[in-house]
């Protein structure tokens, strides 16, 4: 019908299929039915169309409402959801009643609107299984602060640490995720309703009921801006694949650790595969997949970025091109966060193996040479090359941390310091011992096992204080959701 | 049935959601089963089956091939398409027959081959409509090789040239990225079969004669690169890339002439749509959803250029995350450049508004300083002043060129040369007739029509070769596919 | 000195260059000195070192904070600025005493911080730049609340606006930008010092007292994630990515409406060049680089993600890599959005040329379908096709909107609705009265001139009060460094 | 001078600055000058410009030649080298004759030739650098054709496999990205001399001419394609992306390979970094460097696209913000390769480390599999749950590979199969006897020590035939240069 006016011919079907956005806009069914609704109440509100007009519309919306999206006429020739959605008001209240449903908006500020509404929403739930993950970190981590593992730069050996603390960099991280996630949700979290086309409108319309009716915490300031602009999508995506680069870290450590190598984990059955020509394999896919998703979300990024570029004002048909991509990297970071947090409940950590690994290599060569310091007093630089050369010494006569002496120690420093130093036996031996070298390490972030417990109770309370939040702003959603409904129905009977 | 020796239990459901590929894989079905075809046949030639072994698992792959994918259990348990095919043999043929299918192959050979196979064919796709569009650019170039319209750099009027010349440009550009194209064919059309998982195998298999039933030209050299690689993928969807940023450009064009600002062309109705508020509107959507495409190509550039970065040999299952941002760049494209080239079919020129365009600016500018330095000596810099200090004296004055005259030239002679210059009134003229001033341009590459007519004939030489050679290899695919068929067919009875 | 105890020989030269980061490392002096100043003076006060070798490095220190970064050996061999420092302190205060700066602190602490350091301020710079361009564009607006133009969409004659409602289109636009520039900023603000290599240290250390001294608002709660985390710097990208996202779509409009075509502003000369061949041209190439720069940094954000990918906790040199694009992004950012400041502060708007591109076009359609609703009674929907079919014949016919009269409606009314409506010429010809038009649409965010005059007061309290902020966060951190400096004066004397 | 015409009136400095390509110009300072020579000597054989005339020109060519970009003023008043060039000829010749080289030229088609010219020189530069990296791998490869080593797949121990195998992985990879580059340089050798700014011109020049003087293969076909297109720069930099993606992995390799866990390369001193905290510390940092920069190719690929994007015909000065990104993406790739090459050139395997991780996995577990297929009768898929099962079992026990016996296995057939089967002891042993589990993979790309030597010779073959074209290509560019040089000095004489 939309056409008939301005061209009195259909659209060449391929064209219309190109051009439809009708497929993805299935996401959007729910938002867009509520945003008829509640733009129907405030025009009755504002006496734009007649009680009984409203009537014969809302009765029209809450029963496709409650029939769900099947009940529509999907046909890419709609050109969109919009479009099907007043061909079904207009089949059920009748060109007269249902034409009037489009009064004072447009389908510019609608999709806006709804692409928000099904954003916020999202957000919500990334945020809550981002919740779940940190919570598993913090759990195993709570289990471990005792657990000495190697610490890696380089993936080289560096320092003694704990399991806990390697889990607890990652759960601080993610918390960071959770806080960025926030900020897009109060980016997100504005109505565009009003803006109609570009410009706004002549009726004597309420776009701030409107927006309370839709459980929007405020209204955008500028009609062709709300019309226009992607910037909270971006916003949002770009927070996710941040997300998204932490998580394929955690995930490559989890796909090293399992390596018959490193072998310092175990993944439990349940989340390996094995091979079809491979009987003795177990491979770590579930880890696999999460680590690659981040290249799909630096595409969902780098594409919304090429697809803003250059785009005058105000709205294009470019910016239907973006949204795709938006739910692709809510869907992916979805996904691949809830399952990494069901993988970190059940991995086994070999906490014998991974002393033994921090043992064999020597990893407490950095305290040692601190001793040196506090200790015999040459300087932290003169310090670290007498210990690197007795290191050096050591690998080159294939001894291993144990297996060194004083006498080695006294060598280097007689090399390199020209003279002894004193020290006794005694404070060499337990600059190697490992839980000493860890549990001194109570400086603010080091793996002390009381320092990492302060990290874990500090990092579950600020995780309660957003999960609160989380819950509230999913609280006021629904509870505007609900009285929309009783609302409308109200009003259609 | 492929976990039960190494684990015993299944894999938890989401997780084997998660990894599943069995969605995606739908596309991959009949490579997968002619694969399977080619595999069994070399196994029976190679006397490392039995005939009657081969007989029934022929019969059941070509009944599956016969019924399609819905014959298939899809569920993600099986994890993805080859082990839905391996469970559908078996149940056809018995798990001691049935299982004999898999001998002295693996997934990891077989995923590879197929997504070659799939894009080897879509390759050529692409290319034939690319093809369709290079030919409506050149027809439609061929009847407006005399129709003027300015020519713009910086999208200000530069000099005067043809709409044919404008069209040629794009050609040109589409040319080679169908060279781009047949590059990345000959890059895919490899086998990798007979790699196995990663190290070939014992068995003494012929990876040339399944290559050669399947239609390739070649097969990979080593093993580990036959499984582990996706060279061949990037290449092709960054072959795809670039020309989809050469026809965001053109489609930028359509929309820039179809504004009513430029007017210089007319859309058809059937390729337009109105506004859902605005009654006069006639947008030029399908330009625009093609000028927006090349987002996604470039996110999903770079989403497999992440997915690759630091992925240790050989086979890690990220790269199956990679095969889906294959199939989107190509179907991206296809429908793009197809719907491109029906429109560039219909679009309608307005000449006389190009040429009025063209008239009223100073596109001639440069033809005229040419003139002096031709007829009059100064060298060409002099002369580019002088033109300059004229037209900007005309601006300030509101003069438009065919107000313009010699006087007006000579003043600025005066002004920058310190003396006037010999040049007759009909020189002046001359330089300003746009038509001359095109004709005159016949050095290679130039606007004169017969120069573009000229181009136009290579352009149209060149494609037929191209085409030619993309209808070679879809024959030489045809016929692969029939023979391994017949041969299938021979064998099961 | 480093590689002696642990290697005895050097680096091969072309490794050393390859792996340096010194020629980047120069941004990073002043903040490396001031955190050896600040470690300095903390392990002085905790005893660490003794306050007669802590006075004479920080007299190195000192010294060299005075002559500048020209002072340091920045030959590669070094490897990066932080060796080329303390190679600088202990030639000044001897081995002895020299070497003990390094004591309880890592290189990948300390790069973390200084990075930090660099970026703080750099973000407070694009946001000072920022806020300038925000208000150079009130600063039009304010004066352009009249001024009638066409509002666009799809680039299509929609609407008629006005250009100060356009302008605070972008404004509110990039106040967003602000926004998430300071949400960066509070990112970007923690220190990383304490965390040495990645575990701490067992030297009684004080992280909280350093990061007062370098004025940072808080320290990072994990070591690992102190060294090896990056979001901060993502985070920061991403929002100066979206910022130019924007900032390329102004630059298009100047791009579209400087053109010959749009013809509705003009530039000044001295922001404008010409070509090398053609005397006429006068190209807009501020605003094309400015455009164009976003470009740039879609690759920085794509480059620094896909680095982060998959990398292990928890430093790798990897990390190093990351660095030069978030000062790419920073410097592209500030200098584009430093130019747009300065051009859109002087182009001039052609008011009339601007009015009559909007009556020309049937910009005013949508207000005469509403009128039909308000007046005359069908539904929105049913006016929109009368209004369309008037258009479409006028079209055809070759009529502008001033020569319709309400007899064209009523044939349109009769071959839609098959009557005629109850409408006074007065009030159909009030329908195509732009100023009218725009002046009746003062719903919220809409072009009336007081609806966007109040835009402009509320936009402009925003900026103050974020303005405010950068400034105090500005002299926060120069009242630390002030501070800093004069302690370490203080104890080297 | 060029805006003395039209403008009267400088550009800010400012933006002088902000448009400025100066400083990457420098990089195309030879190019252009050579182009202004070949130019000059055309005109004067075409006769455009008199003998006496070009004399002078040539003579001012020649001296700035041999004094290099040093004698240029290069203040970005200039805007770019080729005003600074123009100027410089104009200082030497005087204003009337030097005023005659920019006659029949633009800076448009001028700047595309030279980054051609440029772009062509690295392509070979890159080609040379990466046949090094495959000579030393394949050398290596060489003298390890027998050296054990596991196969990995999901980083999990696979199929035993040689040192040699997986080093010829990586050279086919390379292989082919000589290719592609091959075809980026085919690309790239187009001439654009004779578009002009976009429209040709009408003096009778002769662009073929032009052309070869400076060993182009040919010319471009459209003018206006010839200088809004960059799609040779973007093809190139697409083939170094994924050059760069494999040499990433081959980093990784190393990164991981030379860890404490794997231990099966050591990184000689020379080629590794110590840490400054960390004392025993021995860090790839080569590897990493070479990992990370794939990082940024990504970037300035993603960069790139986003730059064309929606760019009307035919030049934009967007154009010029691309350039930076091929020069990066050139260098960086450039750096790392040579950097690769010198490093596998010095690593040292630890043959009896790799040999030991293939005994004590179950890597040999398929070639058991494959022994029951053949010995003793059932499908691969029941032999796959077999031995699957077997090794479960070990596993669970902590038996290691060399323990297991023909019993064990028998157990596993009574629990699968249900029956024993008829394997004497001599086999079962066979098949863990790596040397004959790799022997006897002799399938084409297995890695049986005689098929991956035939690799290597067939590698080196077409290795040396593209050295050979390398080789060739550099001499017709430097033939051609040095002809030009001699013809300009003959003529300015």
């Amino acid at each position: 019908m939309l056409r008939i006016g301005r061209f009195g011919r259909p659209m060449d079907p391929a064209a219309s299929e190109f051009i439809s956005s009708m497929q993805a806009d299935v996401r959007l069914f729910k938002p867009v039915v509520q945003i008829n609704m509640a733009h129907a109440l405030m025009l009755a509100e504002r006496r734009v169309i007649s009680k009984s007009d409203v009537k014969a519309i809302l009765r029209a919306l809450r029963d496709l409402y409650d029939r769900g999206v099947k009940a529509l006429d999907m046909r890419p020739e709609l050109e969109d959801i919009h479009m099907a959605i007043e061909e079904f008001v207009i089949a059920a209240a009748g060109e007269e009643v249902g034409g009037k449903l489009h009064t004072a908006k447009s389908r510019n500020d609608q999709v806006a609107t709804a692409i928000r509404m099904t954003l916020r929403r999202e957000i919500l739930e990334v945020q809550t299984t981002l919740i779940k993950l940190i919570n598993s970190l913090t759990a195993l981590a709570a289990k471990h602060t005792k657990t000495i593992m190697p610490g890696y730069t380089h993936l080289q050996v560096a320092q003694p640490t704990t399991f806990a603390h390697y889990l607890m960099a990652y759960a601080w991280a993610f918390a960071r995720d959770l806080n960025r996630l926030m900020q897009a949700y109060d980016q997100t979290n504005w109505c565009a309703m009003g803006a109609c086309a570009l410009a706004g409108t002549s009726f004597p319309i309420d776009p701030a009921r409107v927006a309370r009716l839709l459980g929007f915490e405020r209204v955008m300031d500028n009609a062709m801006d709300a019309v226009g602009s992607r910037d909270f999508a971006v916003q949002t995506i770009s927070a996710l694949a941040i997300l998204m680069t932490n998580l394929s870290r955690l995930a490559e450590e989890l796909v090293l650790w399992s390596s018959a190598e490193f072998d310092m984990i175990a993944i439990p059955d349940k989340f390996a595969a094995t091979s079809s020509i491979m009987p003795q394999k177990k491979n770590p896919v579930v880890a696999e997949i999460a680590r690659a998703k981040v290249g799909r979300l630096t595409g969902d990024l780098s594409g919304t970025l090429a697809t803003l570029r250059a785009l005058p004002q105000s709205y294009s048909l470019d910016l239907q091109e973006l949204t795709p991509l938006v739910w692709d990297a809510v869907d992916q970071t979805k996904s691949s966060v809830g399952m990494m947090s069901k993988l970190i409940g059940t991995i086994q950590p070999k906490a014998d193996v991974m002393r033994t690994r921090a043992e064999d290599s020597f990893a407490a060569a950095t305290e040692l040479a601190d001793t040196l310091v506090r200790e015999a007093g040459p300087s932290f630089r003169a310090a670290h090359t007498v210990v690197g050369k007795m290191i050096a010494r050591a690998i080159k006569e294939g001894k291993t941390p144990s297996a060194l002496t004083l006498d080695n120690l006294q060598a280097a420093c007689r090399a390199v310091l020209r003279r002894e130093i004193p020290l006794s036996e005694q404070k060499f031996k337990a600059a190697w011992d490992l839980g000493k070298c860890v549990g001194v390490r109570k400086s603010l972030g080091g793996p002390a096992p009381a320092s990492v417990k302060r990290q874990i109770t500090q990092l579950q309370k600020l995780v309660r204080k957003r999960e609160n939040l989380v819950r509230v702003r999913a609280k006021v959603i629904k509870k505007a959701e609900g009285k929309l409904l009783r609302e409308a129905r109200r009003r259609s009977i």
